[in-house]
């Protein structure tokens, strides 16, 4: 097979170790096989073009890859596939200061494109943990969301423009660098998301920003989930500028604090939930007055305002770091799901209930984006019990939790993506319709339904669908 | 064929007369037929599935009718269809101030949705001169844009979920309110300015935004267009807030004061263009320094801000009323284009050329929502030349300045959509295989093409298509 791409990639372009090939297709979940024929890594789209059209013609299945940090098996592979990766088409293109665009390959690093595009006086505004090693292509491919969402949206927000190539190898340049244009259907928009299973995305165009003129962190202690979403409202309100609303419950709180402890908590007492709140705000006594006014209504019990950068620095570990410190307590069983803001009350509260009912003997850890009603869940091992026996109350409970967010119409699915992980659930939040449309959009894409084919949902109607 | 209806819907219903069914098939093109076997009134959504469904099992054409404000022909008819408009389907289902959503059926006109979201303290953003008559669904259907584009971006960024009845009657339930949610294609999207030719939108949920706290204008006077995307840029630098960005050049200006002869231009000079820019911004100081630093560097020739209300509303006024003023001046021959921010400079250029040279006898007037890349190209027989010579000038430049458009990868409709008026240069912007995916896309959702047929494209190749 190796002999089919010889011709025109050199041998650092043709990965055929299998240790090499597990790297390559793995992601950040487990209990995947991490298979591959080959994995092809093309320099430029002119490359990519002919790989395609070499697996179409000879009917091989392809996976594309980005930067390995998903979380829902979107790219692990069986060993009937041939992964494409694209690390090395990775080239920044135009960086556009008067139309606030850039052009980059589908390889780049989030976080060199951020950088790059810092240095020349501008933001790039997508924001997630894994930004040291994702790439761009990636975050389209699963629309990624991120900490910066609620004010400037989701990666499909931040899209301008695609190109991409289809399973034969056909190229289809959509949409540039245009703000905007209503040519009839926008087709560009099927692939944001689509987790590589339409064709491959090789380059992007992408919307840029002013840079954030006076952020200003402000960390708030709540005694009841119930004032959360309240307060959010009240900043709304006041017209406050809101970059990021996180929430995290105690739980989570002290679960940081105790996994590092050179940080302290920012207030003298105990609160059942706590709020990072990123502000763009030149007048600090206007966010003290809000701090005030929300204490003495008693929808806050206590507020902090980072008086420095150093401060700004530690509050936002406090929130970025909850992932790794509750994965310090036991195995995690994790969910990211999101439902409507006004939701989030009831659906918590359910929640807790659904917990304290058949699950106490696992700790609960919530805590999430919470200004776009995205919360993560996460399920703990804390004590240690037969994996065995946590796997299959984790099953459970997903289903039960699954149940509860079709009930407040909420997405089994906000951020990650469907991948192989989800796949079961889609009937959770997606119509047997839906699903059957999107079969059909599949094939219209891809016929030979070559591309990254069983994510997702499975093309050939079968009982265990 | 009345008959088929009669039992479930009332005489208000079901409209024969010819002169109101012309009323509801015409838009604000001309030249097009306006013409329909019946119109329908469905007052909920379970008539209007129960009227597709019929229309299915009878082979009927069906086109959707929002507030007969489109431009694009997009909803005329030519005498074989069923109109079925949604204006009795107007109600305002609930308006979230938790989450700041607002959820509605598409009769509701805009303007009124703008009002109730306003009383509740919040802003829904879309904004255009058709406000007090067009209608949600037809918003969504044409992706319209507007003056706060900018900001708040094209309607398509301010919708959370549809909900869609397909040609044969079946719903499809879309996203619902959810900000975040990646499972599978989004469906959703494809019915974003498909201008109802795959399916009805029957009830839209909206995302709405903090009201805006300190609105200040500026209207600036500029000797060249080369230094207009430098005015945005520099105000980006700064961080400033914009919300409206708009370019008017002096042809546009003096058309609006000579027809509103109460109306004075804020300067004592002649000016080549002039912008009207809105900002949010508390501290006036800060843009009268940067309207000082910019006339100093000779970026600008003159800058007034608006010290009141009133003042705001003129500014305002002068920019609005350019395209009544035009139409003033003589027949118009109107073209809605966008090319990348970064090439307007190239492009107008260009596009003076063309009509130094070609069509120096009509007076071209140039305006729009710049900072979007967003031009209104406007062609006016000012001299009264016999009417089929200026149509096939007017016909001839089309083709030119599309291929202009084509060459700095532009849009030949930034806002108004394909509908008739565009369907013949719909190749100057989409590739075959783009169009043919599309044909595709709709016969996925309408087998049997009866939803506002032959709009955008022609399903079945004709030679004439």
């Amino acid at each position: 097979m190796k002999n089919l791409f010889s011709g025109f990639l050199d041998a650092t372009q043709i990965l055929e170790d299998s240790t090499l090939i597990s790297q390559y297709m793995a992601d950040r979940t487990k209990h995947y096989k991490s298979l591959a024929k080959l994995v092809l890594l093309p320099q430029n789209v002119d490359e990519l073009c002919r790989i395609a059209s070499i697996c179409y013609n000879n009917s091989l299945l392809m996976i594309p890859l980005g930067g390995r940090t998903g979380l829902s098996a979107a790219t692990v592979g069986t060993g009937d596939e041939v992964g494409i990766a694209m690390d090395k088409m990775n080239k920044i293109i135009e960086i556009d200061e008067i139309g606030y665009t850039v052009e980059c390959e589908a390889g780049v690093i989030l976080e060199n494109l951020q950088q790059a595009v810092s240095e020349r006086g501008m933001l790039f505004p997508l924001d997630y943990a894994a930004k040291g090693s994702c790439q761009i292509g990636g975050s389209v491919s699963t629309n990624a969301g991120g900490i910066n969402v609620l004010k400037y949206g989701m990666t499909r927000d931040l899209v301008l423009g695609l190109e991409i190539v289809l399973a034969d190898g056909k190229i289809l340049n959509l949409n540039h660098a245009l703000i905007k244009d209503n040519s009839a259907y926008k087709l560009m928009q099927l692939f944001i998301g689509a987790e590589g299973t339409l064709g491959f995305i090789s380059k992007v165009t992408l919307k840029c920003y002013p840079q954030v003129k006076n952020r200003q962190i402000v960390y708030f202690g709540v005694k009841n989930f119930e004032f959360v979403p309240q307060i959010l409202q009240e900043l709304r309100q006041r017209s406050f500028d809101i970059i990021a609303f996180e929430c995290l419950s105690k739980v989570c709180h002290d679960a940081v604090l105790e996994s590092m402890p050179q940080l302290r908590s920012p207030f003298q007492s105990i609160h059942h939930y706590y709020i990072l709140c990123e502000l763009d705000e030149k007048n600090s006594d206007a966010i003290s007055e809000v701090c005030s006014e929300l204490m003495e209504s008693d929808i806050i019990q206590d507020a902090v305002i980072a008086q420095n950068d150093k401060e700004a620095t530690l509050f936002k570990l406090l929130r970025e770091a909850v992932s790794d410190a509750l994965y310090l307590k036991g195995e995690v069983h994790a969910n990211d799901i999101s439902v409507p803001v006004s939701s989030l009350k009831l659906f918590l509260n359910d929640l807790n209930n659904l917990f304290r009912n058949s699950y106490s003997k696992y700790l609960l850890g919530v805590f999430g984006h919470i200004g776009d009603g995205n919360l993560h869940i996460y399920i703990i091992n804390s004590n240690n019990e037969s994996g065995e026996i946590f796997k299959n109350a984790c099953l459970k409970s997903d289903h039960e939790i699954f149940a509860l967010i079709e009930q407040y119409r909420g997405s089994i699915s906000a951020e990650h993506g469907i991948g192989l992980l989800k796949k079961s659930a889609l009937r959770y939040r997606r119509s047997e319709t839906e699903i059957e449309l999107m079969r059909n959009i599949k094939q219209l894409f891809d016929p030979k339904n070559l591309m990254n084919p069983g994510k997702i949902f499975t093309v050939e109607i079968s009982p265990n669908d």
